[in-house]
């Protein structure tokens, strides 16, 4: 574990530079001569991006590209409806949440609708890494306790406090009072219990671990699907496992900032989708459709003793216009029934990803809820090694044929698709082609590596 | 020291609900039903705020407010250059950092232009919260260390990470490798040392403290015009303190959240107007004028560790709606030269507050830097007793006067007063006829109350 899969697997090498051209070279010597060593650029040969619509993103020779991973402009680039209501709202007020706003109750009152009766507060951030460092920050004042589960690849932000429970992030080892447990991995289990039940064991485990450091229990962190881990959407997991945490006196924090806001389709949030109720749960990406705004819902009766020690002020969080973003959004999604078309347009690119998988045996395995996929390669479809150099390759040869996708998973190996939730029946049949036409290429690649 | 006086001076009690009219309390009650109970409303009556204009801000019932506060909104509310901007921007591209865009390129080149020559990369975050976050990350990272020295009523944020360098954000005690120091008051300073001389010992101090505890020195934090302690902009203080840090190994954070961006009028940073120069500065609120944007600048040769250990990605930070927002802000400050334009009317603001002090024993002491003001409130002017309950009414009595301002420092009786940077001299004058107005109305409360 702790590769730094989700920020590495599909990176820039610096060293490649002189194979750019002249224009793209450029604008990254400009880039690593201004911004901090830390950022990465994705792909071998990067996208210089200049203009989004819809489904589509153009690079600066007016290239299009079929998008199927930026999941924050969900509801389209460039969505009207959202594009005019943030207008509207930058050309009459942007303040913060100090003063009175109508504009933040009547959204919060539609966003709790979205949720179990029992999660019925929230509070506003600017990212999914400040929700989720609230949350911890809730959970440790509730329980007393600092000890915090999570999955082996983990990401939750980049918070000081998020680092420490991102796994995936590369920055070194766990503290002590951090486990982390393996995912309800469908595809590489074994023997006769469930997945489910294996997962919820491991957080057992983990609990009993921590309560034997002397780390009192605190919270179980989980990506509702388990995004970088691998996408894992397996029926029970969630059910299992909140109820393995809440048995040592833990609150149960969902992390929906990927899975969220309808892209699984059959429900509007990813722990809806397996009928399991957590304590509190993170927002963010594709929440404002590219304005900044997340946040954090929570029971009432959990948060109300926090916010009575910690005033909380946030000068940007629910603030007018990251509000009038994320309420425009939320109408796009209910009033176009984006869960439906996510649940329709799902099954579409999952049936095509099906035939392809029929004539290319690297496609180890499709795992998928709604519009989110994990598509797991193998670099031998009987001893399932993992199909890392081949993801690589892939990933590559889709950003040339116009589709745009990355990966994820502990080896990198596992093509990670988002869709937007607008995507028609023909972008949904545009995606498998490109995808078809990059495994074309990819495997000749392979095929010309072996020979 | 930590009486939550940031967040807690100005606020408005639920218990006053029934003392509302119908229409405010209706909303206030949803707001309670829906928001976690750490959100607090400014105001004895809070100001339902529905539009705002250039230097003004006005209610549900078309009153007017000259707006002395909102330091987010610091170009003006809906300045039209940047209200165009983010239009554009919203209707031609928002995605992330890791697609190559001329927009933050040319934007961090243009902001680094205006730090001293060392600080020459810059990282994009989404909030102060997270700026500071981050800056102790690489503090930490970069010395190995993890003792942080403050000043006493600091506010850094409201993360995990950052409340718990906040003494103000009332949490409770810091922790072990957390040390406070009283700011350099200029104001209740006695003996024959400079107050820069008397602050930098106290630096000197907590670092020889932290060490005696066994805590490796990090870094000195501190907001580089003392905001939330009472705003003390005294000369010689950051150099000498700074100073004092690096003799213990440890970086210097400026957090220029609140002082940052021309404010001071003299120069474009808060330190930059001590002629200091720190390791990290970090950046937020007026950034974007009300689109969340947020970062933190450095030395390469302290960030370029970090950044190849830990990859950082932060999904709406640098991307290009936010760029786009803070683009046009710093425009707007360069091409309408609004940092001499905080110079002149602050020197109006200033002279005016000087005349009212001569009226009103009250005023203890009125400190600025361009347009930034504390004005400290005494209750006693011989025995400088502070005046926490005269400055309660009289910020109340301003709203009511319509003039928007608030409270700081140790004891909420230093008013906290930072116009627009585009005030005009007419602005000016009615920022302070209304404010000599709500001082008769606070000082006849007070008289009524001794009667």
């Amino acid at each position: 574990m702790g590769t730094s899969s989700i920020l590495d697997g599909n990176r820039f090498d610096t060293h490649s530079l002189g194979a750019l051209d002249p224009a793209a070279r450029a604008l990254v010597e400009r880039r690593m001569n201004t911004l901090g060593t830390g950022y990465r650029l994705f792909y071998r040969n990067p996208v210089l991006a200049v203009r989004g619509l819809g489904t589509r993103l153009y690079d600066a020779e007016g290239r299009e590209y079929l998008d199927a991973y930026n999941n924050v402009a969900s509801v389209g680039h460039c969505n009207p409806a959202v594009v005019e209501a943030v207008t509207k709202q930058l050309n009459t007020l942007a303040t913060h949440s100090r003063y009175l706003q109508d504009g933040i109750v009547e959204y919060s009152e539609r966003l709790l609708q979205t949720f179990p009766e029992s999660l019925n507060r929230v509070m506003y951030t600017n990212s999914g890494s400040e929700s989720n460092d609230l949350a911890l920050r809730v959970a440790r004042h509730h329980t007393g306790g600092t000890g915090i589960v999570v999955t082996s690849e983990a990401y939750h932000g980049t918070t000081a406090s998020c680092a420490e429970v991102s796994p995936s992030d590369g920055g070194g080892g766990l503290p002590d009072h951090i486990i982390a447990v393996h995912p309800p991995n469908s595809y590489r289990h074994e023997g006769e219990s469930s997945v489910a039940e294996v997962f919820a064991a491991r957080v057992t485990r983990a609990f009993e671990t921590l309560c034997e450091r002397g780390h009192e229990p605190a919270a179980l962190l989980v990506d509702s699907i388990f995004s970088s881990d691998g996408v894992f959407p397996v029926d029970g997991a969630l059910q299992a496992a909140f109820a393995a945490a809440r048995a040592f006196g833990a609150l149960v924090i969902a992390d929906e900032v990927q899975p969220g806001f309808a892209r699984v389709g059959s429900a509007f949030w990813g722990f809806a989708r397996d009928h399991a109720v957590p304590d509190l749960v993170t927002l963010g990406k594709p929440m404002g459709n590219g304005v900044p705004v997340a946040g954090m819902v929570a029971d009432s009766e959990i948060l109300d003793a926090f916010g009575q020690d910690v005033p909380y002020f946030n000068t940007f969080g629910g603030s007018s216009v990251p509000v009038a973003a994320a309420a425009a959004v939320l109408n796009e999604i209910r009033e176009r029934r984006l869960f439906e078309n996510a649940e329709n347009i799902g099954a579409i690119v999952r049936a095509g990803m099906e035939e392809l998988a029929a004539d290319f045996p690297q496609i180890g395995d499709i795992r998928s809820a709604g519009l989110y996929f994990g598509v797991e390669l193998v670099a031998d479809p009987e001893t399932r090694e993992p199909g890392t150099a081949f993801a690589a390759d892939l990933i590559n040869a889709c950003r040339e044929s116009g589709l745009l996708i990355s990966v994820c998973g502990p080896t990198s190996s596992t093509l990670k698709i988002r869709p937007m939730l607008t995507y028609t029946a023909e972008d949904a049949e545009l995606l498998v082609e490109r995808l078809g036409d990059a495994l074309n290429v990819a495997a000749r690649v392979a095929r010309a590596g072996v020979a």
